[in-house]
């Protein structure tokens, strides 16, 4: 199958890529760089250094005999994006091409604008090409779980049976989300499900969890193969930061209450997720939502795991949330669906977390201290991302 | 009360301009023109004549006394948004300041992201300038009964009860719009609400049934205070087209079966609605929903009602739906929120129909046929809006 993986220099997008080379796919990696630009715009960087794209390729390739396309670009220029799909002919499109951290959207109305712009324009552009070149293309769009909130019923995967007066009908999940970036990908939601509806597009829709973890039998290959490690308030995700706060000595900053509830998943498994998706296409005309997540956990119990593993000493600190949301809340989700296409799942497990200690010890030299500690307030409209230079 | 009009000089912007002015409110009027350039862009026009922002405005204090404040620009300049916002000082904002034609926006690729872009990004830069300025600016924002699409339920004013396994929550109504243009006002709502959850914004968001008619007791006071009436099959609203086509001696040109069933208003009921929630604004935090329209009907009915009040021969032609909907649906809509505050409604009639083709029949030579026929098809990505130059 011939998968073209947009946002394939990322996080997630760049095991991905190898993963679906590995399993004897052709595939093909569209990026534009920018995450590593969020870098330098904040000061952060991956705890765990990473090659260039074209290194990246070159080493699988040597390693593998594996040959992974590159197409340096962007989404919202749209003549580039119709040109990269006609000439790599795709039979599937993963998309993680966007603009992916909450706090990112809530830094500032230029902040906002650009994520809901980058990722809804980027999208609409993706569609068009789809539905000018070839409409079976399968498209596999990343959403996320926080696009849900935290309603008091159960979360369904993405559609939902109402009764209302004696009537009924399946509707589109109603979602109520957490932040300017997780209602772009609502937002892109509603469009892609209108896409199927006016096209007969193909669309699979994944609302992942919270990723954790760092490596998977791809990236462990090679230490050029690895792939970013975020431990800023930003770009980093939750567990990924409470890891790196016990290895540093430093208290595990659990915001608000910690009986916030998320939905996580293991890095090994996003990559699982996405192959079973793309090798079990939406129907024509079908948007298809899957709950891509394996567990859920508060953040306060995310930290006891943590600083029970941690063969040191290591400590929790409740901090002021900087975040508007519900503390106490219902959070049932339902996450079948991959499970019968196959997903085995991997919990979040002792052996999982010390690995990812080892990984962060080796790296601790390169720890900005002041990055764990949040700085984009909900409250506000404007927050400052300029910190005194050390 | 000061109150801003956003698009005040548009087909409802204006004459709600003039009545809350003649009302005792002080009104300012934000404008950039851009429905004008649509015309130049599409060779379209407004069937009545209509007169510049500023000789409006001028006409009206002439023969009121009353002042409208102009202020020309456009909302996807931020600065220039703060900028009015602080000069005016408003109690309230009237937001009607968005491309507001479901064909415009299904043109191609271009149109569909400049719908998008244009509307979301300009009620972004206007949620933050009231974050930013003045939270308890209540803001009325204009959305469509088309966002609802056909539910098989009953459609209930924004938020809807839901009860699933046994247990309750009250969540926005779960929308599926039926263009991009519609889907821009999705994604506003969203992010309207979410502005009231975090920030504490006091919002009304309208949605408003497909507007009929052309003359208030405003406009009707001299003929330069004249709103336009579009008559295109891009920017034209059905009953207005159904009026001209039978006036012209052409036949009512209805879309597909014309069982697809419509909420409606006259344009005196949205100038009214508008008065109602400005006087009686959300509570901080609130987001709140009112479905503006007054009666419901389906295409062959109104046409129905047309042919047999027009004095002369009329017919209707079903041609080919250039849209994808669903054509024989339920469609039951609650709208006593407003009935609530005090509207009474006008219910379509005879007397308002006969009023309109005496209108049309002073300016029918203003018409260029070619336009009352559809040129936008939902199932194209690409539609030409060329016509041969005659």
């Amino acid at each position: 199958m011939r998968i073209l993986v947009l946002g394939g220099d990322g996080y997630l997008g760049w095991p991905t890529s190898m993963y679906l080379s590995g399993k004897g796919h052709q595939v093909g990696v569209l990026d534009n760089a920018v995450r590593r630009q969020y870098d330098h715009e904040l000061g952060s960087n991956s705890l765990v250094p990473i090659e260039t794209l074209r290194t990246r390729v070159a080493t699988w390739n040597a390693l593998t005999g594996e040959s992974i396309t590159v197409y340096h670009g962007d989404l919202m220029d749209a003549e580039f994006t119709y040109d990269t799909i006609r000439d790599f002919a795709p039979d599937a499109i993963v998309h993680f091409a966007e603009q992916r951290a909450a706090p990112y959207s809530m830094i500032d109305r230029k902040h906002a604008v650009y994520t809901q712009t980058n990722n809804v324009v980027g999208t609409l552009n993706l569609m068009f090409a789809i539905g000018e070149i070839n409409r079976d293309i399968h498209l596999v769009k990343l959403g996320t779980m926080g696009e849900y909130g935290t309603p008091n019923i159960d979360i369904e995967e993405g559609w939902l049976e109402v009764t209302h007066k004696g009537r009924t009908d399946r509707v589109l999940y109603p979602k109520r989300p957490g932040s300017f970036y997780h209602l772009s990908k609502v937002h892109d939601s509603h469009n892609l499900e209108f896409g199927c509806r006016i096209w007969g597009l193909r669309v699979t829709d994944l609302n992942q969890g919270i990723v954790y973890g760092q490596e998977t039998a791809e990236t462990a290959l090679d230490e050029r193969l690895a792939t970013r490690f975020d431990y800023d308030a930003v770009f980093g995700t939750v567990l990924n930061r409470f890891a790196i706060q016990a290895v540093l000595g430093l208290p595990l900053s659990v915001y608000g209450g910690g009986t916030q509830t998320r939905a996580i998943i293991d890095i090994r498994d996003t990559v699982e997720c996405i192959r079973l998706a793309c090798e079990s296409p939406a129907d024509a005309g079908e948007f298809r939502v899957f709950n891509q997540t394996t567990e859920t956990m508060s953040l306060a119990e995310m930290a006891k795991i943590v600083t029970s593993t941690f063969p040191g000493d290591s400590r929790v600190e409740y901090v002021d949330n900087p975040r508007v949301e519900v503390e106490n809340h219902y959070f049932s989700v339902t996450h079948t669906a991959l499970e019968s296409l196959g997903l085995e799942p991997h919990l979040l497990s002792d052996t999982l977390l010390s690995s990812m200690f080892g990984i962060i010890d080796k790296h601790r030299d390169r720890v900005d201290p002041e990055h764990l500690l949040p700085t984009v307030d909900w409250r506000r409209t404007r927050n400052s991302i300029d910190r005194p230079s050390s």
